[in-house]
């Protein structure tokens, strides 16, 4: 693995995960295995998420839209603390999670709303104000 | 239903789904009961999409994430055609595709390649160029 | 297996399936294993849907209701043709489909639709009328 | 949206929600948006749940089937007490909770079956008795 | 039902679920409806389970996978206790689970080895050693 | 991405896809990005399935297994043909397909039935001998 991948795992790890709570994937994935979570970090976040075709704010509302009608609820909350970190307004967050009621059904989105409100909640953005 | 409703609803839909292909949801929720068709057609094209918080571009992303991992074809096709119309370009497109298969798994990003790749194909948008 | 189970498969599969077009779960599993096919047929016909805690309308109801947000459309065209049997109207199976779309969201429900209308449709009983 | 819709969706509400524990849907909606929020309960409740093709037991049964086949346990919760208030008898529920294990697999049919224990017990209707 | 199939039944229960914790589907199901708790556990565990053509740690391999990528945690948590009574490793555990990734996506992986770090906890299985 | 990669990758496709029909998931790729493609093949193809944690039949048999309850029926089409070229027997195979119907339910076994009958046909091993 080239060292320009490494630093741009690096360098997006830091960028979406800063202060983000709980434990990280990666730390699940090397209490397994060191060479599975290496990889498994350097294609999701080296290869993946660091290139440039969309801008970081897209891409976690891609995320939170994908992990929300997927009841995906820990990765939903560890996106939406990244979404907020690239520039997320947490109205934009809350639009796009009501949208994929049409796809995907009111009940995966109401679980949704619940995460969003929880990470608010933990950051001091809730209740939403006009700004929000 | 107030004539705002109604208004925003042609606009948006005329926005959306101009020249696309195939029979439009409303005409085959009309073809069971009418009523039904007004109602799910207000509620998701004039009350949903019509709403501001999100540019077009990107509550068709949205919709083109979610209803990949969920492997809707038909829907999809529909959404990649109006995301087109709203002007996404066919490598972002592909980039949400891609990007999915982190949340959602490999073949639902495969058949969902596969839906825009015929979508572009359909409107002599394929193969892919550099400014694509 | 008592004879019971058996003449009770035997007469709810006669009321379920008769006149029913294509190819019959039990003769998909009986071509790969005759004891799988004959477990699963008693389980499934014998013992669960002969069952008379539920009136078969109902009973079919359910099935049509789960099979389309599950999105399982050849078992769908099946339970759609079982619950006219039964007696089930053309406009109750519509609105059962209709319903789900708050729970599996709408395309799922579109796919469904489209089956009815096939369905309706070989039948002779397609477009719908007021007594449908 | 006329005045018919309001009065059904409050008329609709009251018979399904009485007495029902926990965050109701529109109130969660509404902490987000307020038109959000009457938008979605004037079509599910006012326009989708008023309509009088169905029977309401049989609606709540539709319910019940395909938020357990898709485990949304918290919604399976609420909709088994509707069930309850529009009629449904103990036995009727968990036997289309049963029956969905055909289409969706026992463990989503485990799940269901727990939630309705727990429905049950909160009313003081568990265990069951042979009139159950 | 054949005493045959009446032994298979729990011999197979025996062999899998041995000083398994928690509450056993089968008391679940007879907390129901005691006819419907037989049928089912004969058809899984003395007609599906004790079948031949495959040995019991592909068998449970086979568990572990289907029900880490549709995320049932509590049946997962259950045939992963059945996976080290029939003698899987904890390390060809993992590897099932992480090869899931690539079908269901990291998500569900994520949740699928959480569920395996706290069974092997409980059994004084973790952390893993080179020979686990 | 070291040369070792590289070997593995090309010689575990090697092993899985010699003679599968239709079009790989590497040309989809290659055909909307250069970059993408050779990341997600290594990751895929050089560096899960080429680990040695489990055997190459084993590996297959969780791909069948996660395909079917997942119903990605081109993908399972894929690994069928690789689970041949590696040594599953047609028996073993129609075998974890049943099995998946307690967990994912009766529908999804009856899609993953349909694709292994013609993965079999194609390949003059249709129908079963007692040997198959």
């Amino acid at each position: 693995m080239s060292d320009d991948v490494l630093s741009k795992t690096a360098e997006t790890a830091a960028l979406y995960f800063k202060d983000v709570s709980g434990e990280k994937p990666y730390e699940l994935w090397k209490s397994f295995d060191r060479g599975m979570a290496r990889d498994l970090s350097m294609f999701i976040t080296g290869q993946m998420y660091a290139r440039e075709v969309l801008p970081h704010p897209v891409r976690q509302m891609v995320a939170v839209a994908t992990l929300t009608v997927l009841e995906k609820t820990d990765e939903l909350e560890l996106h939406l603390q990244a979404a907020i970190n690239v520039g997320c307004k947490p109205r934009e967050l809350a639009e796009v999670i009501f949208q994929t009621a049409v796809y995907g059904g009111v009940p995966a989105m109401n679980q949704g709303l619940k995460v969003l409100r929880k990470v608010l909640d933990d950051q001091g953005l809730w209740p939403l104000t006009d700004a929000g």
